[in-house]
């Protein structure tokens, strides 16, 4: 009982990731009452988004412009090159401010279940890139999943011959977190990387 | 470090009802890495709706067309009309697929706090409408609050002269809701509301 205009647009905000048939009316719904100040501007927004959002060719970031603003940034540290799985972990650590060199986005990580093998990783060129711009440190920000680690063993045994220095981030106890609450992994993790205090 | 095309996409998608800067930012890449499938669609989706959708001039829902899809559809019982607080109210009811006369959107209830008087509902185009096309029975689907209480009380006086039946939503236990999970306002009208039963 919905103009067909309006279900199309809610069967498509309903595929955004958290969304579902409930909060895609809603949104629509919102949307509507919205239109000037939002409906509009955010019509605009993704057009100008889809035509300029592009892949950097030199890390696979995502970003409007080529190469991305981080890769094309002067000020970041040509030495250090942090890996990750994908887009959002970029723009994860990017949020934490903690890094500051440049970035390299495998495409993914492998996996027997999702069929990802060595081939669908972006790891010849990372080597490339490694030897390329003379990368003194590799740092390895993979998932702690075995799917991550594996993929980490695999890419240090790649780097070998580069001579860059392969390092990974620590896993243990996050911020915040109570130890009654941790799994035994974290805990184990936790133990085997104790470091001394003060 | 992100390009200030996608920061605007991702402001005005946190803007959406239930989306924040985090799940508005997961939105915006799961858009860019689906531009084909589901980026271009839902902009040329928004922007049809954007200048279709209008609010109807008999009942104030929202749709594409004019008078809407509900307000023309001949095979409506036209002597029913159930009066809602909102569009979303009229969408609900759709899907329950319980009611198949028309509606009448109010545009919110009386309240003090949000400074809802009288005058800012269509309590006049109401009566008129009611009076108008000989209306029998108007349902009131009002929220179960004091504020949309009160504005029950006030249409019941409205529309006095009018001579139709005014009927409201019966209150009582949801279905598939556990008595002791109930609040006591819940439970006195379920049991001021009960019948025999067979």
């Amino acid at each position: 009982m919905i103009g067909s205009e309006l279900q199309t647009l809610i069967a498509y905000l309903s595929k955004l990731p958290g969304l579902g048939p409930r909060s895609g009316r809603r949104c629509a719904l919102y949307l509507m009452k919205n239109k000037e100040r939002l409906m509009q501007p955010l019509t605009s927004a993704l057009q100008e988004a889809a035509e300029k959002a592009q892949t950097c060719h030199i890390c696979y970031n995502l970003d409007t412009i080529q190469p991305c603003s981080i890769c094309s940034d002067p000020k970041r540290d040509k030495v250090a090159l942090c890996i990750v799985e994908d887009v959002d972990d970029v723009w994860a650590i990017e949020r934490s401010q903690t890094f500051y060199g440049r970035y390299f986005v495998l495409g993914g990580v492998l996996s027997a279940l999702e069929g990802k093998q060595p081939a669908d990783l972006h790891i010849p060129e990372l080597v490339a890139y490694v030897q390329r711009e003379s990368i003194e440190e590799v740092i390895l920000a993979l998932s702690a999943t075995v799917d991550g680690q594996t993929t980490a063993h695999l890419i240090t045994a790649e780097l070998r011959e580069t001579g860059a220095k392969v390092t990974a981030l620590s896993h243990g106890i996050p911020i915040g977190g109570e130890l009654d609450y941790m799994d035994d992994g974290t805990l184990a993790m936790a133990f085997q990387g104790r470091r001394s205090f003060q």
